[in-house]
């Protein structure tokens, strides 16, 4: 499986703070046996994080994107606006069980407006700024990511937990 | 009650298959004692799903179109997209129910990408393409499916056990 | 918090109905200690509720739009439509929250179509019309309705209870 991370943050991009949330991403790409073929770090300007989508789901190189931070509701934050101008399929029961394992922890795991979604065969998931929100998005969707990449692929047979 | 099958496959409309889910909703039709008034079976064809989906919205002869198959990650599957175009009011909290439903017995139900919503006076529901998948989201919409239906004819009185 | 309330009901806008549900949110908002600065009823008329959300979301004077009716399947209900063309950035996940907190009292709380998202700075929330649906969309979200205004207002810091 093929992983690209992207860190959207003004701060991190300016090198005002460090990106613990993109390295804990690629962090758990490489224990779970896959590989990060791509890594940027975006300010808060929508344009960009959809240029950077859209040129990593055409690649045909990558099979999943996970996005961190701009999921919330300061002005800045407009990683779900750029990500719903990418996706062509719209995958809002797995956005909801993004937000339900972060709930378990805080009531404000609500707040987070992230989206899912493919373009091609490249699916584009959006997780929070926050360590602990990507380590609750990751949980939530590891045990996911293999059979909706063998899906994307065209490998249609059902899961075998499916019923 | 008026009820139209759309069942959504290549395989079952090449006759590959056999349309097992169909089946199974127009048999739970019949022992919920309201009336299968259509029933079709078509490709995963974004246009001839739009277009049938609208003549019978358009009908004024049926009240409900429960719809199976396509609703998952594979290329060909464009349900949802189709059902997008159709519906004039989307229902995120019954897509939800019929998700959840089918997570208390697998957690890949939350890939279904299935939309619930309105045309006209016209209830149009996705459902998974499994037999189990159908199975999940029946039982999810059969009490609701009756003051849906009483709400779009224009009964407006609030359920009695609303608040 | 400034608060603005909008009941959306054909009946109450006529004087047949008294607006219960529009008191119940003007009561939440003084025992809250916050102060509501404007309060409407309109017809369920799509662009009378969309001049005034827009109206009031661009005024500057307004934290919190809370709007009540209109979110179901009767074919005057419109405000979700209207809401939708209104806000700026959705909020999926609380309009969900708002929905599963209803839900705990009854299924048919799964019926509402309400969204909530923001325009600028100001959050709009469509609730349910009855005051039971009021009463649960209020408990949902006031715990998190501080923290979204300060988010809002570009206080950055996460809250203490965030992960």
């Amino acid at each position: 499986m093929r992983v690209a991370v992207l860190t959207v943050s003004d701060g991190c991009f300016r090198g005002h703070r460090q990106d613990k949330s993109g390295e804990a991403i690629v962090e758990w790409v490489g224990e779970s046996g896959y590989t990060t073929v791509e890594r940027s770090v975006l300010p808060d300007e929508q344009n960009l994080i959809v240029d950077r989508l859209q040129t990593w789901a055409d690649s045909g190189k990558i099979d999943v994107i996970l996005t961190t931070g701009g999921t919330g509701f300061s002005s800045r934050d407009v990683t779900p606006e750029a990500t719903k101008i990418v996706i062509e399929k719209n995958a809002p029961g797995l956005a909801d069980v993004l937000r339900r394992q972060g709930m378990e922890k805080t009531p404000f795991a609500a707040l987070s407006r992230g989206l899912v979604g493919t373009r091609g065969c490249t699916l584009i998931a959006n997780f929070p700024g926050s360590p602990g929100g990507v380590k609750d998005s990751l949980e939530a969707l590891e045990m996911l990511l293999p059979h909706i990449v063998d899906l994307l692929q065209g490998h249609t047979e059902k899961h075998p937990d499916s019923i």
